[in-house]
């Protein structure tokens, strides 16, 4: 991707589209343009972090490690933003990302990513509103998922107490 | 409480403590100090929300409405925010809290939340930071629950292939 066609992706993303001539052109500058392969992994849960993502195009499925391999947790689409927690935690990869169908996103490193969103206020209250809408969804996933819980609960109780007689 | 102690209360927190004087004295005029006795609720999930909480001394818990009531969800400590949320998503409450022992909180009104966090690169990765825990704890959960899903579910399994021969 040319310098110039990335600015113009990156000024139509939501995230960005706030930043002044001069935060946009550092972005593109320092930033890479990837695509991926169906199925095909971007990190792995526990891989080191430095850097952020914001898809352009396509859509990426979170999948996190269980006992079982791996489980999808959610699903993220066009210009939402993902890898950033590690970034701000300073931590590791805390779930697997991967592309499903054809993936389109932009790659940033972490410091770079991490100054831009801070400084300015409408990026920063961007970032704040999308790591709202995930603890969101993260709360509507739990509470579907313990009402299952509760109904197996429910059901292995009822199979018990009917051995029990 | 006075206003003086209100600007020391707020310095001692790492959310506010990169504040300048200006922007402390403007947060502290703004916020209630409030106190809350042992399972009496700050507010419910489906509330209306126009403020954000600090704790200053104790424990909430947060909990979640199901079909088989109110279930806790996890806990917040000392210096933690909550209700900040519905602030950044302009939306109601996802969630019910509740003091656990007596709680002392600060109350901050959503715009002015809105605009010191945004505005102070270092609050606004403290924000950043403390969402992405939210969310790192969100996954903890949610694996520990898949984990116990799936042995319902094949312990459910095993009586149904039992039940068929």
């Amino acid at each position: 991707m040319e310098y110039g066609d990335a600015v113009t992706v990156l000024r139509r993303m939501p995230l960005f589209s706030s930043l002044d001539p001069g935060q946009l052109k550092l972005l593109a500058f320092t930033c890479d343009y990837l695509s991926f392969e169906d199925g095909e992994a971007l990190f792995h849960a526990g891989d080191p972090a430095d850097s952020a993502y914001v898809i352009d195009e396509g859509e990426a499925v979170i999948r996190a490690d269980t006992d079982n391999g791996e489980v999808t947790v959610g699903t993220l689409g066009k210009h939402e933003m993902f890898g950033e927690l590690a970034i701000f935690r300073n931590a590791s990869r805390i779930a697997t990302i991967r592309a499903r169908g054809q993936l389109k996103v932009l790659r940033i490193a972490g410091d770079i990513f991490l100054k831009l969103v801070t400084q300015n206020p409408d990026a920063a209250l961007g970032v704040m509103r999308a790591l709202s809408d995930k603890i969101a969804r993260a709360q509507d996933s739990f509470e579907a998922m313990e009402a299952e819980l509760r109904r197996l609960q429910a059901a292995a109780g009822g199979v018990a107490d009917g051995a029990d007689k």
